[in-house]
C-alpha cells in the first residue's frame, strides 16, 4: 500500500470545505461569480489581506491564472521576468508565449529573484542602444513559495517591490502555494504585507485544502479594468462561480487556510530535520512543504516501496534530485512511518 | 421567495455525482488526469457513445472547451463557420480571435446551420479568384442543441458531415447540453449517431448535472496529437483532474446523464405547452430544456414577481425575447406553479 | 497587347521618386527610419496636415499596417468595427484576428460606416446584460476612399469622429488609397481636415505613386508609447528606413501627392461619365479612382480582348460587377481608347 | 566626413539591382508575386540552390521572415530552438512569441549549435517525465553566418540536419548574410548543400545587395502548404510583388549575389588581418563579414573620429566589444584608410 507523497494536490478538499459545498449544492444563484458567497468571500479575503480596494477574482487553476493575469497586464511587445524554475518558464506548455509574451528567464540558485538582479537587468535592458529591438521588460513574477520550496522573506519582497517600483514594473506574486507560506514557522511576511508589496498576486486554493480554485487579487488601479472579459475570454471564468465563493469562504474563515496549510508546512520540516539529522543534502533550503532532497538511486528505490515520491531530476554524480511535499491532508502516521524508513535507509 | 428558471447552472450538481465526490474525496491519486476515476469514465464515454477508438480529455467548462479544441485543431490561417446566435460569436468576448482565428458568422433563423449552407459558402471560397487573401474555412462549428434550443436530427447531422467531408471541412459540435437532446422525446439521433457524424464533439456536463467538466470526445485521428499539451498551454487541464474522471463516472452511469436530462426537457415543454395554449409566440421551436417566448413587458413583469426568467432582447414591436429555462434540477412544484400563473396572466 | 485597368498597384513608382531613389542609393544611412531622410518627410508630413505633434511612422505595406497599428492600440478582448466590404475584414486573411482581435463587420451599402450606426452599435453593446461576455468595442476602422471607392465628407467624418468619442472608440482612417479623395473633384476634406477627425490615420503610398510604403500618422497621445517596438514585433520596421523616408519626401513635395492621384481621380471619372453615358448601371457612386459597374458577360469579354479589368462578383442576375481602376500612372491615350471601346459596345 | 562600418544596410542596393528597377519601373504587371519577375526570380534560385522541387516566396524583411516562416512551421505549443546570441532571440522585440511560440535559447560562445548539442537538448525534453506540460521542440533555428559572424562547415550543417531528423525537428537555416557565407574564402558548402541539409532557408537580400527583400525556400514538403495565406495574414507579401522578382532575378544572375558579397568578405577579412597584426582579441573567429573586436575605449573613441563603427557591450574589463562590418558596397579606399588608422593606433 503506497502513500503518496509526491504532490500536494493527491487528496480533494478539506472536510470543511467539502461540508459547505454539500450543504449549499441545490441552492440556485446567479452564475459567473455574482452570487453571495462570491461577494462574501472576496470580502473575506481582503480582510484578511487588509486590502479593501482590492479587486478579487476567483479562477481555476495555476497556469491559467498566470496566463489570464499576465494577458491582462501587459500589451503586446511586454514581457516578463521570472526565475528559470519559476512555473511560467517550465511547467505551463508554453501558455505566456501562447498568449503573447517573452519569459525572460533569470538564474536562481534558490528560486528567488533579488532586488539587485531586476535593477541590474533592467538596467541592461534600459541603457541598451537597441532597446527598440528588444522585448520590453513590464512584469516581474515570482512565486511564494517558490516552486522549490524557499520562501521571500518580509524585507526581500520589499526590496524587490521598490526596485520594481523604481523601473517601472509590475510585481506579479503567485501564491499557488501561498498557505504553506503563511503558516511557515520561520515566516516573518504577514498576508497584509504581501498585499503591500506587490500589485497583483493570487491565492492559491488548488493545493491549499480547495477541490480547486485561484483567487486573484488586484491593488494596482492600472490593472484593474475588463479583468472579467479578458478572464473570460481566456476561458477561465466559471459558469458556478459559487463554486469557488463557497470554497473560499469555507476556507478563509478562521485562518482555516494558513491553519491546515501551516500543519502542512510542519509535516515537511519533520521529514526534513530526519533527512537532515541522516547526513542528507538538499538542492536548496526549504522552510515550507516541498523538500527537494539529493538521494542514491538505491535510497530512492527503497522509500519508494513504500511511498511515491516525485523523481525530478537525475545529478552529474548519478544521485536523484527528488521531491517529497507534503500537504494539509498529510497523516500524521504517514510521516511518521517515513521518517522511521528514512532512519533505517 | 424568487425560483430560477433564467439559466440551467444555477444550482451545483445532481446527487449522486456530489455522493462519489465526497466519497472519493480523501483517497490519493495521481494528477492531471492519469487517475482510475479518468480512465473509467473514458471507457464509459467509449462505450456510450461507440467510439472505441476515440481520444476523451475532460477540461472545465465551455467556452475553455471551445477555444481549445479549435485552437488545437486549426492552422494560423484558418477559420471556423458558426451560426450568427453560436456561443463562439457572441458569449465568448473573442476568445477564438484570442486563439487567432476568425468565426465566419453565418445567418440562421434557428440557430442551425444546413449542409447546403455550408456547400454554398465554400464553394463562394473556393472560387474566388482572390481566395489566398481570406481566411481558409476549415471547421464547421455547431451546437447540439442551439443556443436558442433548436436541435439537429440524425438527418441533418448526416448531411452537414458529409457536406464538411466533401469541402475538406472539420465538423466540432458543443454539446455543451447534449443530455437536453439525448433525453429529448423528439429526438432521433442516438449518442452512437452523433459520435459517427462529426470529427470531434464533447459532452457538457456543467449545465447537466455535474458541478462542472465538458468532456471532449475525438473521433477524428488528424485532430489527437498533443492535445494535452495544447490543453495544458491553454490553461485548460485540472491538476486535480480525477474531480472530473469521478463526476463523468457517476452521471454516465446506467444512462443518468439522458435520463436527468431528459426529465428536465419534459419540464420545458409541459411549460412550453401551456404557453402555447396560451397562444403565446416563440422565436424559434425549441424541442428542448430552453424555451424563447415573446412576452409583453408587463407579461414579463408579472411572472418576474416570482421567477426569474431571462430577458434577452427587446424586439421591434414593443415585446421582450425571454429565455425559460430548465434542467435536471428543476422542481416539479415549481413548474406547476409557473404554468399556473402563465395560466393566470 | 494588353493594359491594365484592373488595380492601382500595376506599375513602379512616378519618376520623381524613382530619382531621388536612384539619386541617394549609394549614400550611407543609419537604419530603421532614425535617418535625415525619413525625418525630413516627416516634417513635411506633420506640415501638410497641419498636425504638429503628431507621431509620424513609416511601415511598407497595407494589411501590414492595419495590423500593426491595431495590434498596438488594443487590449486583448478588444475589437473593431468595419464596413462588411472593408479591406480587415475581407482581404487580410484574418490578419487581425491573427493579432487577437474580432472584426465586427457592420452592414454598408456604400462601403461607409455612419456616425448613427455607431452610435446604436455601441448602445446595443453597452445596453446589453451580458456586456462582460462579448468582445469589447473599441475602434471604428475606416476607409478614405472606401473599397469601393466612395468617400467621406468632411461633415460625415467630423460627425463619425464626434459619434466616437461620445462611445469611447478611437477612430482609425486607412488611407491606402488616400491621394485618390485628396485630389478628387468632390472632395471637400482637406488634409488638416483629417487629421483633425481621427486618432490615427495612414497616407498610403504603394497605391499612390510609392514604389511601396505607407505612412502612419498617430494624433492621439494614448496610441504613440512604443509604436515603434510594436511595429519592429509585427516584423513592419524596414531596416533601410530611409527608402520611405526617400520616397515620401519626394511625393509630399509641393503636394506631387494630390498633384498626381488627382490625375488618376479624373481618369476614372472620364471613364465612368463614358459608362454613364451608355446607361451603365454602378454598384455604388464613386467619386474617386476605382469605379465598380455592372456589365453583361459579353460586355466585359468584349472589353477584356484590349483591357485587364477586374471581375469582382457574378450578381444574381447574371451580369458581372467589375472594377476599373485607375492610377497616378494611367495613360491618357489609353483612358481615351478604352472610352472609344465603351462607345462601340 | 564619417565612413560607416556600423553595419551592412547602409547604402540602398547594388547597380545592376537599381538599373533594373529603373528599366522596368513603367511596366505593368500583376500584384502579389505572381508577375514573370517572380517565376523567373523563382526558377533562377531554384537552379542556384538544386532544388527544383522547391517553393520559393518573396518576403521585405528578416524578422518578418522569420516570424512567417515559424508561424507557418508550428503548431501551437510548439517551440523553438535558437542560439542565445541568435536574431530571434534578441532583436527582435518579442516577434516569435507574438505568433505564439516560445523561443528556447542554447548557450553558444562562438553563435552556433552543434548536432550534440540538439540531441542532448531534446532528450532531456523527451525523457523528462512532465514532458506533456513543456513546450514542444519542434524546430531548430540557426544563422548561416550566424549573427556574431561564425559560420557552418559543409560538415557541421550535415550534422545537425542529421540531429533535426533523428529527433523529429525541422531545421530553419536564416540566410540574412548568406551572399557573405557563400563568397568566403574558408566556405566549403555550396549552395547546393545548403539547400539539401535543412527544410526551410532564406536568401538575404536586404543586407546583400537589394534595397530590401529575403527569398524563403522550402524544401520540406510538409511546410509548403498555404504558405502564401499565412504570409499575406502575417503583413508579410507585397502588392507589387514583383519589385522583389526584380531584383532578385537581377542579383541571382551571373553569381553576382555571390561575388559582391564575396568582396564584402573579403574587406572584412583585410581589417580582420590588420587588426589581429596589432594584436587585436575577437570576441568570436569570424570568416564573413562582420569582426567583433575587442578594444580599450580609447582606441573606439580614435576610430570613431572618422569612421562609424558599432559599440556592441562593455565587457567586465572595461574594454568594448565592437563590431566592424562590411558589405558589397564597401569602398577599398575607406577599408585602406581604416586599416592605416589602426595601424596608428
Amino acid at each position: 500500500m503506497t502513500y503518496r507523497f509526491n504532490s500536494d494536490y493527491t487528496e480533494g478538499c478539506h472536510p470543511a470545505v467539502l461540508e459547505k459545498l454539500v450543504q449549499t449544492n441545490m441552492e440556485q444563484t446567479d452564475g459567473y461569480g455574482l452570487d453571495p458567497y462570491c461577494y462574501e468571500a472576496r470580502k473575506l479575503i481582503r480582510e484578511a489581506f487588509a486590502c479593501p480596494n482590492a479587486d478579487v477574482h476567483f479562477l481555476v487553476g495555476g497556469t491559467q491564472t498566470n496566463l489570464t493575469v499576465i494577458c491582462a497586464a501587459l500589451r503586446p511587445h511586454q514581457a516578463v521576468y521570472g526565475a528559470v524554475p519559476s512555473h511560467i518558464n517550465t511547467h505551463e506548455a508554453g501558455a505566456i508565449e501562447h498568449v503573447g509574451h517573452r519569459v525572460l528567464p533569470l538564474p536562481s540558485e534558490d528560486g528567488k529573484l533579488t532586488a539587485g538582479q531586476i535593477r541590474h537587468e533592467w538596467k541592461m535592458y534600459d541603457t541598451d542602444p537597441s532597446r527598440e529591438h528588444w522585448a520590453q521588460p513590464k512584469m516581474v513574477y515570482i512565486s511564494q513559495p517558490t516552486e522549490i520550496g524557499s520562501m521571500y522573506s518580509k524585507k526581500e519582497l520589499q526590496d524587490l517591490y521598490q526596485a520594481c517600483k523604481d523601473c517601472g514594473l509590475y510585481l506579479f506574486v503567485d501564491g499557488a502555494r501561498l498557505g504553506y507560506v503563511l503558516g511557515a514557522p520561520d515566516n516573518d511576511m504577514t498576508a497584509a504585507d504581501l498585499a503591500a508589496n506587490c500589485d497583483v498576486f493570487y491565492i492559491g486554493g488548488t493545493k491549499c485544502g480547495l477541490l480547486f480554485g485561484e483567487a486573484v487579487v488586484i491593488l494596482n488601479d492600472a490593472l484593474k479594468p475588463d479583468f472579467r472579459t479578458i478572464a473570460k475570454q481566456c476561458g477561465s471564468i466559471m459558469a458556478k462561480g459559487r463554486l469557488l465563493g463557497v470554497q473560499f469562504g469555507a476556507i478563509m474563515k478562521d485562518h482555516l487556510y494558513s491553519k491546515i496549510c501551516g500543519k502542512g508546512t510542519l509535516q515537511a520540516l519533520k521529514i526534513r530535520d530526519a533527512l537532515l539529522a541522516k547526513g542528507f543534502k538538499f538542492v536548496t533550503e526549504s522552510p515550507t512543504n516541498q523538500q527537494f532532497v539529493i538521494m542514491t538511486p538505491a535510497q530512492f528505490e527503497k522509500l519508494s516501496e513504500e511511498f511515491a515520491l516525485s523523481h525530478i531530476a537525475y545529478l552529474e554524480d548519478g544521485n536523484y534530485s527528488v521531491r517529497i511535499c507534503t500537504s494539509w491532508a498529510t497523516k500524521d502516521e504517514e510521516v511518521d512511518r517515513l521518517i522511521a524508513m528514512i532512519n533505517e535507509l
